[in-house]
Order: structure tokens, then sequence, then C-alpha cells
């Protein structure tokens, strides 16, 4: 919409983009190897894309072989193939509560059975789900995202880890882990995978955060056995992820110190977006209480003077200013009085406007009960 | 292999690729999109993509609006879109017999009833399929590949065009126009799509071997409430086509004078490739009969020295030639005395040198079965 400002997406700054030396690859790719880019691939990747996602994998997890990656269409195309090949309905799967709206869509369409567990700053307390389990619950998959999870930025933390795998041994669950904001802590520092503790984990390693989302290409970390089920199902969604950007990013990636000075590029301007951002909201929304994150793209804010966040959301886009209430994020939780709030793609003058925008309209919204109560 | 030759594949010939005008293109997208070109876009296609597709369908079939198309990451998940949102387990689904493989898969993975109905080099029968419907045969979908039909070659005919699109109307199935070859009629007619004929048609656009299949982007026609119901599916399965690829083929398309030039190039150098292989095949294996195609990529020919095809293909791979055998296409027809040969990918010498261990191979055969008998 022309005019509007959104706090609303889930989208990376394209400012932050590694666009010149995308734009140096891609040329190196045209004058190299333009017709085997051009040209079908295998189902499971582009052996170079395996094997860039698989030491990926290594450095931040487990030891792994490229038999043991899947390349994908995005980290979505990860979870419904997932979904397709291990999921039945009425199959359980347990969650965050609140939990990202793209996986929670796709266990529903499985017809799954959503088990939410709530959660805190450091994750899904694997404590209730602990008590869950022993008293007879059980479930096929556990979906968690470790690293500043989307939407409440919070992190599983080193002991929760080990618990959840340690739940996954004993009760013969598989944990998803989808990570796609690890390489976004501001202070550099990610936790080891799950899959250090267990081999009962599959890891969905996006891109789309740390190079770019626009060319659709992930890894999935699994069982050699596990990613050829999931090859076969593949096969038949979309024969195989596309070529031109497994060789565009698998160049990308092998370039000599490229990815430790792009990380660092990238984690200190969304720091410096996420401080602003924090500022703004303390100076003009003292209605909303937030922790600040310490990565990742977003702030999980609740709101304390009792207006509805659907209700704040309405009244925000007809103010030019877009917000993601609640609500959606949740399955049993109340998200009534949260709004997801993103500090990505703003700059400091469109920063300023929006917040300006939402403390005018949340001021419409209490001024306007304040005279009909 | 190393060392194998193939006639097997179903790739279009790489040095075929519009590689100069795709270097131009690329370059021009990294100069002055790249942002848009490497973020997220909407579910159902960039705009520019799905304004291309929307134009080349109206050029070859019925007027097409953008709101009638949705772009996929390759007609084979426009397949599997459709199977998903339309095809409930046991819902029957007519295709010729034999059939591209890549859809049988799909279907049966659905769960559906495949019907098969014989064809011939006009495709399929529809007064076979009338008879069918006729006796009470209820069916959701029929497949067909209308133009040089993978693996028969066939051109499904004018009448039995407007006689599919009359039992469509008249029985209320959709019918599924998967038309990837179209483009490559050698003497550069292609017949109008079913699409002219009546509003029950899905037309899948694929662009892999028109243009390349490196990107993975292809387009499907349908109606608007088909595209919203299928846009639905497509979030869940992979949230979008790749934004890069969009980008990069709207632009090529959009090249004036680009498009009929290379087809144009395309079809003369497939044509004496096919020319090439019809002359070797007439030479030396007089035990193959086979009719010369008049576009798409392959030879469907039949063994008439009694030599069983799957037999034969194994030898075949021993021999260092790749072929593929009749049997995995046909659904209940026999295709034991049948092979699908490509002429798109090998070179002259190739060519004669892969005919030639196919003759050998064939000829190891028969006289180890002489002698044996």
């Amino acid at each position: 919409m022309p005019g509007m400002l959104s706090l609303a997406g889930g989208l990376p700054a394209p400012d932050l983009f590694p666009a010149e030396e995308l734009a140096a690859v891609v040329d190196e790719v045209m004058r190299d190897s333009a017709r085997a880019a051009l040209q079908y691939g295998p189902v499971a990747g582009v052996p170079a894309m395996r094997e860039c996602i698989a030491d990926r994998a290594g450095e931040t997890g487990a030891p792994t072989e490229p038999g043991q990656v899947l390349i994908t269409s995005g980290s979505q195309q990860g979870l419904d193939l997932l979904a397709r090949a291990l999921l039945a309905a009425g199959d359980r799967v347990v969650l965050d509560d609140p939990s990202y709206l793209g996986a929670v869509q796709t266990f529903r369409a499985a017809h799954a059975e959503l088990v939410p567990i709530p959660g805190d700053e450091d994750g899904m307390d694997t404590e209730v789900l602990a008590a869950r389990l022993r008293r007879g619950t059980r479930c096929r998959l556990v979906y968690v995202v470790p690293h500043f999870h989307n939407p409440t930025g919070g992190v599983l933390g080193p002991e929760r880890r080990r618990h959840l795998a340690q739940l996954a041994e004993h009760y013969g669950f598989l944990i998803v882990e989808d990570d796609p904001y690890a390489d976004l802590a501001f202070d550099g520092a990610r936790l080891p995978s799950v899959d250090r503790h267990t081999d009962r984990v599959v890891r969905l390693l996006s891109l789309s955060k740390t190079l770019c989302p626009g060319f659709r290409v992930a890894g999935l970390r699994g069982s050699p056995e596990l990613i050829g089920t999931l090859a076969a199902v593949k096969q038949n969604a979309d024969l195989q992820t596309n070529t031109f950007g497994q060789h565009v990013l698998s160049r990308l990636l092998l370039r000599p110190r490229f990815l430790p000075r792009h990380l660092s590029r990238l984690r200190r301007h969304y720091h410096a977006r996420a401080r602003r951002l924090a500022g703004l909201l303390t100076d003009r929304l003292p209605w909303l209480a937030f922790q600040m994150p310490r990565g990742g793209l977003f702030f999980w804010c609740t709101i304390t003077s009792g207006v509805d966040a659907t209700e704040l959301w309405r009244a925000c886009v007809a103010s030019g200013v877009a917000v993601v209430p609640g609500p959606p994020f949740c399955v049993e939780r109340d998200g009534t009085a949260n709004l997801r709030l993103s500090y990505a793609t703003l700059t400091e003058e469109e920063a300023t406007e929006a917040v300006d925008r939402l403390a005018v309209t949340h001021a419409g919204l209490t001024g306007s009960r304040g005279a009909a109560g």
C-alpha cells in the first residue's frame, strides 16, 4: 500500500544483501558454467551446494556428510516435505505457543494434532513437555525455532537443548530444528545445534536471512535414510530446487573469508537497528513492554494499556503503519495483548514516523474508549 | 557414468540455451533490480512474470489475464498442486497409455485411480474415452500432453481437441493440458490450446524446453478461483517460486524479437538432429520401427525382432549406451516392445557411436538367443 510503513514483515533488509559479491558470482556462473547452471540437476541438490550446507551444518552442530543433506526450495518446503513424508492425520506435533505461522499452517494442512507447549525467553519449557510425555502423550515431531524464535525472540537454552534431546531418545520422537535466525546473534555467539546431542534431529538450514531469500535455496540435514525418503517426495513435488541458485550460492559460500565478514556486517547493522527501535519504543510507547532481543528480526511486545492487539492492528492499518497482532501465532495461548514488530527494513526516519503513527493510533483508541466509557 | 552415451534423457540441449541473451538479462537484473530480485516475492508470482505467461497463453490459446496465472516451481509443481488441491483418494484420472512418468507418479502418490486410454499419432482416442464415460465411468481430471507427447510423440488432433472439450463440458471434468513441447514443432505450426474450446482446462506452460530448465519457473493457467485455491496450497508448499528466476525470465521474454528468433533457431537445430538420428536408425537398426517425429524431443520405437525392451535396456547400460524401455510409461498397455530415444543432446559423432553400440548390443542378444535355442 503506498505510504504504508511496515513493522510487520518477516523480510530481511535488502540493503544488507551481499549484492556486490552476488553480482560477481552470478557473472562467474554465467561465464564458467552457464550450461550446467541452466540445465536440470539432481533431485537431492547440486553436489557443491550439498557440500556447502554439510560444512555449515558441521560447523554449527554435529559432523555432517553431503549425503545427509537435501537441498530444498526454501525451508518452507523442508517443513512441507517432512509433513508429507512423516505425518498421518491425527499424528501429534509438539510446538511452542506462540509459533511460526508457516509451520503451524503446514502441520494443520497435514491434519496433525497440535500440542502447544508454553515457553519463555529460554524457549520451550521442556519440563512441561516432559510432564506431558510422562502422562502418556505420544508425539511424532517436536518443532522448535531454537535461536531468536519467531515471534517471541527466545533462545532455547543449553540445558533445555540437552533435555529435549534426552526426551527425543527416550520417547522416540524426531526434533525439527528450524534455525533461520541463528546467524543473526548480535554478539555472534550461537549455541550448538541440538543435533550435537542426538541423531533424532532434522535441521532446517535456511539461507534467507543469512544471504538472501530470492533464490529459494535451503538445506535440510537428516539421516541418509530420511534424506532418501524426502528426496522421493521432492521429486514429485518439484523435481529439484532451481539449479542456477544452487550454483550461485555455493560459489558465494566458497569465497574465502566471505561469510564471516558478511555475517559480521549483518549483525552490526541489525543490532544498531534493534537498538534504535528499542529507543523509539521506550521513548514514545510507554504502554508497550518488551525485552531487548539478542538477535533475529523481531520484538515481541506486550500491550499494557488493555487495548486489544487485533483492534490496534486494524486501526494501525488505517493510519498507515503495519504491525502483526499476537493471535495468529498462538495455538492455545491468548495473544490478544501481544504485537510482533520487525526492525529490519525501515530507515531511521521511517522507523520514527512508524512509531509516531503507532503512538497516535493507540492514543486515538484509548481516547475514544475513555469517551465511550 | 563416464563414457556412457545417452539416448535416454528428457533433457533439452544445453548448447541451444539462449546463454548470451540470458547473460545480458542476468546482468541487467543485478544492475537495475537486485534488491527486488533477491528478496521474497508474491506467492502467485512476480507481476511481470505473470504478465509474460498470460501473454504467451493468450497467443497460443484463449485470452488470458495475469490473474488467471500462477507461477510454479516448474510444471511438475503444477501437477503436484493440482493433485493436492483437487484429488481425493480414489478419484479417477484419465490419461494416455503410455504417459509421462512424472504425471503418473504424481497421480499415483495422490492415490488416484488411473484410467488409461489408448491413442495413436493423433493422441488420445477420444471415442474410446467417450464410450467409457457413456458407460458410467466418472472422472475428475483428464491429463493430456497435446503436442509431441512424451513418450509417443503424438499430437492431439484438432477434431479430438474439440471432442475432448465437449466431453469436459458434458461430463464436468477438468482437462489438464501439459504442453512443454509445443514450441518445438519443426514446422513452427502449433495447434491452438484446448482452452480455446472450453473453460474447463488447466494449462501447464513450461519454459524448460523452450528457454532452459535451470530456473524452475513455469506458469499454470486456470480460472481465477482455481488460481486462488492453488496459491494457498503453494504457500504451504514453498512460499513462492524463486524471485530471481522470475525477474530474469520475464526480462528475457520482454526483449523485442527475442522469442521468435530463438524458437526458430531451436526448431532448426532439433529438426536437423532428429533427421540425423532417423537416418542412423534406418541405416543401422533394421529391427527398430519408428515414425519420424514432427517436433518434441523423442522417437518412440517398436522393436520388431522380438527382443524384450527391458532386456535390451539392461544390456545397453552394460555396453555404455542409455535408452529408456517402454514399460515404465505404460499403465495397462504392454510396452515390452518399445524404446524411447532422445535425439536432443548428442553430437553427430556421439549419436553415431551410440547407435553403433545399440546395434552391437542387439546383435549380441539375438546371437546368444539363437545359440541357446
